[in-house]
């Protein structure tokens, strides 16, 4: 079983550049650059197509929603930081994809940084809505199940930053995908929250998508965990200990991502940005929630992962053990018997056993007490 | 010995939908739904049977104790909501059994989660006055014992969410059960606290039956790992590694629906609600010392667990050990005796000890000293 | 050995009771109730007997020490409690002995609950002044010594209660025991701070008597590890695992009940109650000082034993270690010399060697030869 | 393989000295002092050779860096100290290289001291722009591959101490080093921002550039643990463990010097110095997020290290356990059957089955059957 | 190896006492007292030898400093506390030298405790300028090395009360050192800023000279990890276990006695007492950061320690593993070719092979062939 994912850290191939160069950082190549645009309010919903954001009505009755998608055009992603007057730095952790999650508060915009993680299955279209193109991207988390081959799945992780300004929310993910095809779909829905509420809501609505999805990235572990349960009780398969150790290369993966959301989402609630209305607060601390849960998930699982690391050792000593007794069982039975027949074996001339007439049948007798005195031992000694 | 239980993570089947649908989210199908009214003041209580909640009292004099198990009628609990002004996302949590204990403060009401844990005798009456309808619930922790089969029993948790308004409490369950039917009792008892102070203190009577609850899951855990010591001291239960496990992973279930309660209680005292009074918090305190004694109990627990891994361990290295010196023993005794008798077994022409008169018994007797040889630097190594 | 020593809970005895029902709860049968009466000021002690505290003086010259003894008797403790006027979830919590130590502050007193812990030599009087009734008292700790009959040992831990009024102290000790004699003839000496401060000079006095005590406990642990070091070094006790797991159970035990202590002392001197003067403050601190100390010391006893569970694996393996040598030795040696003499011990007609002159004493040259080439590969090895 | 790296404490040698006084302190000799002079403004880069540092330009108008590498001449550094007017403590520390990361207000001047850590080809050049002059510098980390001569290298760390004036920079390097080349590239670029900045500005962009160069290294450590992950399966390396040692006192040594700065850089932004100007704390809050993230990286790796540690225990376990399986095998077939042989290998008068036409063949066959039993034994056993 | 050092708890010797009682608690006998008395401003310094601390100068211009060592003398210090005016619980602190490292304000004065640590060789001199009367101190640390006779040495510890009024500083030394011969030197130096500056610079000249030793110790205990590894990869040294555990006891005792003094120096620094003026402040949070380094090193090293005890396992496994190949590869070989002997050993009476002419030598390649295929095998397994 191979384990060589690579580990990312990247960031290295900025190193030397002045800060607020934007070049695209992150573990693969970028995906090609597509946008959407929308602009709704509480009487209608309308994708426009615009060459140029400029072009978006100024109508500060409507809210907008610019949903981009992959990084690979630098020029474009330029142009709408300009569009929303964004800092230079925060273009920057834009266009790098190994951001932590966090949230920044500038004057006019309230800028957060979270990942998407999804479930693949292996080399075929994603589990529920998740069919991204996910010939696209660098498997985050892998886990092989070699002897099953319809279990083999991937878990990629995306970055998705959230831009919220006063008039609108720009969203940029990693890759296409799907993920918010559900909120586009409220967003055409006349009674919809998202259309009566404002822009803060929408953000509130791709943000508590990101952590339902999470939901069901959990709900896999936890059946892969029950099917290493059950391996290791087995016993039979060998290669246990590296998918132990991959579990938990997965959760310290997957707590890296999901852990700083939970602080994020708090200090977003505690720090009431202007930008955030109080009945969208109430959502948000929904949100947070949520996090609360998955974080007690994830040490649940982190634990056991910790208990089946000391179940397996247990069951090779088990083993051992039991390998250990049947040697110890047949030969401390037979090594005393043929001993005996040694002896008897000798070619002295004056052996006066070897000329008894009964004498073969007493040394046969002589090696069945023997060896009935042995099983009696193991049997008090409950060996046997 | 079979470990696999369902681990819920869930929330996962209302991924997509917007946030506030009203569905039921849990592990299990919902228990019907049956609602129960009371009306008390200090000068007497009355069940009433209202086919609308509007029907209730209006009297301010008298408080109102509505309490709802089961959550399959999703339509009699929207009809509550809308009776108690309840804000959409609090709904939603009481119809999401999977919830963390916490509670949220709103303008008319203070909303409360918390977990009921109970025993219950494998496919029989639960334990005490908790004799539910075992039969709805999905076990949440199972200790099976094979061998005592009166010692099989369950330990299932149900979501419990009180409303506490101005004017009185409403109680949701998640199942059908008579664990409160102690403080109906109470209520129907001229002289007890329940009816003089406020709704506020029925709100701490439902609570603490549900800490004192917890007490005899308690105890019962208390004797399980007592049971475990022994088992595992005796060393012949090869099973005892997974029932280590189980119990680590019983603990974290119950620590993840005990732990977070503690916070809560605090938080509730701390924040001091308009809807608490001043008489009532003095018990609160009293809940909240012993939620943190149950923690105490719980870490001493957890770490008591992991002891219980080393004994067993060293247990195993012991055993090793012992199965080692017996076959090594065995082995170093009789191997250098087989050698002589094989040497007296070869079939050279000129041997001349074969022809001695005494060379069988100088051959005996050589093994005899080597064996006691043998014998005698095992006793020096205390391995005898 | 037998580790089955019941773990407490308890509170469930309790389930479905109203808060506030007076019962005593605990892990054995109370004691009788003896109450013994103090009045003191700087000119004088008396110790009165009244049969009623409401017929102890009125006069707020005097302090007030009622010594309670024994939790038996429930109308006295009712008596004395209208008498003082206490909350009844105080009452409550002085008959409940499962307390964790906590201190309340109400209006007119203040309430502080710890722990006596006591060492008992295993059916007879305890050491040093601690000579109590020990068969009234559950063992809460017992360290076996089969071997050393001179070194059982209990350690027992009782509650006690602190009432502190403006006027006097009332203490409600779970047992009669001395561990107050210090201070009672204190009290009867005309020159002592007892009788110069306020009451709440001996509300210190009698917390400091607790925490003294506790040095002797650790004292005695302290001894225990030691042994349990060179028994675990020497090798030869086969049970030395479980008075591993015992000792970490007992300092789980003690940290249940010392612990919390700290932070309700710390928590005194933070909140500067009323009843405490500026001037006992200090005092306090002191003790204040020797409870991190204690803590400081429990801590490193738990990595301590951590550090003995380490030898003692690392012992075993090394004996196993050893016993493989000793068994890889001998085998090694002996089975190719008795392959050696197999050969010859074959019956074909031809085997050339069977005639030689020298064949025997050859062949008795190629074994030793063998065995020598042996032992050099185990001398190299260093084995031998 | 050789662990022993020595362990630096040092300040030692400085014991007994009043505080204050001038020597170097570190694990090496102090390289020789270079010291470079810029003057900038939004005009222009000047870079200067005075022979003195008062011969500088006093012009408020630009601003100064001067840029010192090696500590050996203390007369020099005194100078600058001088010119500085720096407290005598902070020269001190300046040059002693064994200082903590963090960060000193004065009322004149800022002291920041961290660390740089660069990787090193074993008596090479560095890797990327790194290539210091690696002679000088005492390995403070170093990976031995005794096998791929071509993955030797060290990782060695310097110490860098920033003074930031009102009207410059002044930086300190333990030696000589080109990993400022590319800031000194864009002091002589008119468009940087360093430039149009003040001094606060070159300071952020030099800790940028420390903080960029952890990521190299971690890189690197990444790919070692990939490579330790290959070999521990392959399970052929029987130095394993001491490279996963080698591993964690890395990662211990490295977070030494990384954990510290992060809190560092955010007391500085919390503490809002006045030589900080708004524009350039937002910059710092960015090296503030990628010093959390590399602290992320940093614990998942120290976790690996764990589960490599594991898997390794494991690993062993099983081999073991294989091993023991052969040796079960063999012997249990075996054993039995010479003991057959040896029955009939007995020399007595009577034996009727040796005179039996068959009897030779019955004998095989009866070994044949055994043999097959115990393969079959095996088999179920799952050995085979 | 014995490891039978005393764990020292104490405290309860005063058990039963009132607070505030003058007897000595400690670990061994008090040293005799002695007292010097320094005066000095910054025109000169002078030794005084009043028979009693009344005499001494009531200028208000110089500053005095008792330098109190040896606790025997409780008269004398008795005598000194009523010149100080010290708080009787001061008193009682000074006398116990198990306290914990803390400070205390009073109205008068400021006290603090805190604990020399000396290296010692085995009964010698000690290393460096810490020649102290080694004879009178119970060794608190010991280090024994049975094979290097020159590397053994004691670690003690002592304890140090410095009281530090508005005219001076007294100081209580556990024992008579010389590790404050620096401080004296330097108080006789026209030039040093001790007579410069107040008597709060003499404390802080104190206690940086006790923390400045610590790091003699630390790198001391540097150097015996350093042996330790070595040992532990050589693998010969069988006590190499109970040298781990000594080693994780030493540094847990050392953490004991520094860890609280981090505290303590950030506490005075925070509180901003009145008898530290702020240019002393500065001083002293340079001794706060080398605690702070010296916390960080402490970590280290006993994660160290726990790395060793991994390295230890895995080499004891791994010899494990050794010796049973090579017993697996002897048996496996021998055991076959043994039975093959034996059968041509048998007697039957028809056994063809025994009169074929080249049945021995067929025999012998038999067995040749069978030895060859499991020396492949194990070629194969890469076990040869």
């Amino acid at each position: 079983m191979k384990l060589g994912r690579k580990i990312a850290v990247s960031e290295s191939s900025k190193s030397g550049l002045p800060p607020g160069t934007l070049i695209h950082v992150g573990d693969r190549d970028p995906a090609p650059t597509h946008a959407r645009y929308f602009e709704y309010n509480q009487n209608g919903t309308e994708e426009k197509k615009p060459t140029n954001p400029d072009e978006l009505s100024t109508n500060t009755d409507t809210c907008t929603w610019i949903k981009i998608s992959g990084l690979a055009d630098i020029e474009k992603i330029k142009q709408i930081g300009a569009f929303l007057s964004l800092h230079p730095l925060t273009l920057e952790d834009i266009l790098n994809t190994n951001q932590r999650p966090k949230y920044e508060e500038f004057d006019d915009y309230l800028y957060l940084v979270l990942k998407i993680i999804r479930i693949e299955k292996d080399g075929g279209a994603s589990t529920g809505d998740n069919s991204a193109e996910a010939g696209k991207e660098t498997p985050c988390i892998r886990q092989d199940n070699d002897e099953q081959s319809d279990e083999k799945y991937n878990i990629t992780s995306a970055q998705l930053s959230i831009i919220l300004t006063e008039r609108g929310v720009c969203s940029f993910e990693e890759n296409e995908s799907n993920i918010f095809d559900s909120v586009i779909t409220r967003l055409f829905d006349e009674k919809s929250r998202i259309r009566k509420y404002g822009p803060d809501y929408l953000m509130y609505a791709l943000t508590d998508c990101v952590v339902d999805n999470y939901f069901l990235v959990f709900e896999r572990i936890g059946e892969d965990i029950e099917d290493l349960e059950e391996k290791i009780i087995d016993g039979t398969d060998p290669d246990v200990m590296e998918e132990i150790y991959t579990l938990k290369r997965n959760l310290l993966d997957i707590r890296k991502r999901v852990w700083p959301l939970r602080e994020t989402i708090s200090g977003i609630i505690r720090s009431k940005p202007d930008f955030i209305s109080e009945q969208t607060e109430v959502f948000l601390k929904d949100v947070s929630d949520h996090l609360y849960q998955l974080n007690d998930i994830l040490e649940s699982y982190r634990e056991m992962s910790t208990g089946l690391y000391e179940i397996h050792l247990s069951t090779l000593s088990n083993r051992m053990n039991e390998v250990m007794k049947v040697l110890t069982i047949i030969a401390t039975i037979f090594i005393p018997l043929t001993f005996i027949a040694g002896i008897y074996g000798m070619n002295f001339a004056s052996m006066p056993e070897l000329q008894w007439e009964f004498g073969y049948p007493a040394a046969i007798l002589a090696m069945l007490v023997t060896a009935g005195i042995m099983v009696l031992y193991f049997r008090k000694k409950q060996w046997i």
